[in-house]
């Protein structure tokens, strides 16, 4: 008995509906907002993709890496946003701002455990080239839109500036080169609590005052939070850009599920600017569904021009658990629509019939193993096609055709014409 | 200057287009003759990929492979049969016959050149559990029908007999167990010619003799060769099996296509029966779109059951060439239908009529870097945006959007109502 390795999956056809269904509809919206669709390689050198200020190192560790015949490092891409930074880098005569999205496979080498793989998908859209608060929100509206699409009602949309963190973290001791650290150990708050975050931060070194903590467990309406803070920090430069962004979210239909939370951090290194966090309301206990912020600085990595840039990313592993367990995926139907069922020595016009119906565009099976007519009925059965058509000698000495309608059992003999009418798509 | 590996590619929304257009076809006409979508991963144990039986020796020096830190060899997929073959074998209870489709991306470690690349794109269409003359059937016309509704219109199908070049090869004096070399060796009559062959025959101590090397040569009509062999051969079972094959292929309505060719081996060893290869009629310079054949004993190497199976691939990049170079890609419009560009001090409400259009499903944009009105225009052209809806201070006095036809020039201030109406998908 061969198997598969730990934390990849096979899809079987019942799955890859409701995978179908969720990469076409998040693909639809994000379309619909402007976003146009691109595609890199599975891998990259190791070099792209383990540069310090891309993953970072933990993401270093989780990269599955190989070497080439020439003995030059692959790794396979551990998220799409590093691969589409080094695309965008590489060809600066895009029109800007370039819209992208881009849904795919990402690997990363992390202990597999429950909704958590080494093989999974991701659904990203991002805008390159604009450094404005509707860009922020182009993208926020675009992930919302296509969260609503997939039927989900309610969201909190936690929001912060990694620029505003930085000022409150100077403000209370920390230094400028410590600040990703400090980041990295605030993020894990709602993870590991209070207690559990002060623990990790004196191990490090960094400044735990009160009045810090207090600040940073701030979280709620963003106006009377900021209007408070530009009094407190000596630059008031990011309090005002988030004003204006949550100003024209309202423009955007969005503000009503925005909540500033100014100890979301987000663990990659990458984040220059705002950061969000997607949780759908009532579902709080799956974890946030989708996230991202701007990264101002990663493109430059790879090429000579710095660019701005904003995005998110919706995890659709974590998508599809929730649609599951909380029975929001809508019947998807069944294919085929028809098996015809040849009854005696009707096996050439029963093939033909078949190929009639599918050059009509109905999806349309016929029994390709000579079994009896129960047999095929169970097949139809089991694989919930909803109609049989049986062609039996009678039939096609009558050119009729017995149309059954496998949920009612009723039957009639029908014309081939009105057979096609029938089944074709409304 | 950062780049990518060698044999992969980035693909910018232009060529996505294009690819997707492809996909979603194949795709399309796959589901309509019944057959359902699986996945699998990319990458699987070494062991399932490198059975001798299943790629042979030739494959296993393409694979990519790496170790996992528990030490075990992984590597990236070939092709997607073996995969599935495996799937299929860890699912004994899977409905029979079991008929699949997968598209999706292989990888192989060869020398990239023109058209060849290290990773490159299969859309396969399999019949699992039967060994029938329909079900090799029901797969070809699969295979032609997604040509067909890609633009194609006449084919040459060679077709050929495992079984039946085992016999001949067997009544010219080469050794069952020397088989699947002089398939091989065969199999590139076209590629290096008679003398070639001859020469390679020689090297590995093969037969040559003048009589099986005719016999071999022959191709066309499938009737006078079959009846013509069936004399010859002590063992006429696969003469008789391909003479029904040929039958049946009048009433699937594709045995214009067909050419019996006795020389085709194809390349891999799991063929055990049937094979086919598709070329188009007047482009046969580009070199075959799609083949395939049966392989009724690669299951049992992956599970305890045997079970027959036919099934053949298109190879997505050749097609993608062709379709280029003898522009066969219809019109694919453009995305997005229309900007919407806010002159003076109107960006609030710019960016409420684009959330407008946008939940009316209308593919909308709107300049997210306060850009001028020429910019936002050249922006719009660069795009091949067919439609501006420019909002000026006035427009919102008067609640009216003017709509710029970008390619007669022509404009007019209409209503919000009217707007949508005009650019709503038909």
């Amino acid at each position: 008995m061969t198997s598969i390795p730990r934390g990849v999956r096979d899809f079987p056809p019942e799955e890859m509906r409701k995978r179908n269904f969720v990469f076409e509809t998040i693909a639809r919206v994000y379309r619909t907002y402007g976003y146009r669709e691109i595609e890199t390689p599975a891998f990259e050198f190791l070099d792209t993709l383990a540069k310090k200020k891309a993953g970072g190192e933990s993401i270093n560790k989780e990269i599955f890496k190989f070497e080439d015949l020439g003995g030059r490092w692959l790794g396979l891409r551990f998220d799409l946003t590093v691969p589409t930074a080094r695309f965008i880098a590489e060809n600066p005569n895009l029109p800007k701002p370039f819209k992208r999205f881009q849904i795919g496979r990402v690997w990363r080498y992390e202990e597999p455990q429950a909704g958590r793989f080494r093989e999974f998908w991701q659904a990203d859209a991002d805008v390159f080239g604009s450094a404005t608060a509707e860009s922020d929100l182009d993208c926020l509206s675009a992930i919302i839109a296509a969260l609503k699409a997939l039927g989900f009602k309610d969201f909190t949309v936690k929001v912060n500036s990694r620029k505003l963190l930085e000022e409150i973290a100077a403000s209370g001791g920390v230094k400028r080169e410590s600040a990703s650290d400090f980041f990295r150990i605030i993020d894990k708050l709602e993870k590991i609590g209070e207690k559990g975050v002060k623990q990790e931060l004196k191990e490090k070194k960094l400044p735990v005052s009160e009045n810090l903590f207090k600040l940073l467990l701030t979280e709620g309406e963003p106006d009377k939070i900021l209007s408070k803070l530009k009094k407190e920090l000596n630059d008031k430069k990011s309090a005002e850009e988030l004003e204006e962004f949550f100003k024209l979210a309202d423009n955007f239909g969005v503000s009503k599920y925005l909540k500033l939370s100014l100890s979301l951090a987000r663990g990659l290194d990458y984040y220059t600017g705002i950061v969000f966090e997607i949780k759908v309301k009532g579902m709080e206990k799956y974890g946030s569904v989708a996230g991202g912020g701007r990264y101002d600085n990663l493109i430059a990595l790879y090429g000579k021009e710095s660019l701005p840039a904003v995005g998110m990313s919706i995890g659709i592993e974590r998508i599809i658990e929730i649609m599951k367990e909380e029975k929001l995926f809508p019947d998807l139907g069944s294919e085929p629509k028809v098996l015809v069922v040849p009854i005696g020595k009707t096996l050439e016009k029963a093939i033909e019939l078949t190929q009639k119906l599918r050059s009509n565009g109905i999806p349309a099976d016929i029994d390709l193993m000579r079994r009896n007519v129960g047999k095929m009925m169970n097949y139809a059965n089991s694989l919930g096609i909803p109609f049989v058509a049986v062609l039996g000698e009678n039939e096609v000495k009558e050119k009729k055709v017995t149309l059954k309608d496998m949920e009612s059992g009723k039957q009639e003999a029908i014309d081939e014409k009105i057979l096609i009418k029938k089944l074709s798509p409304q």
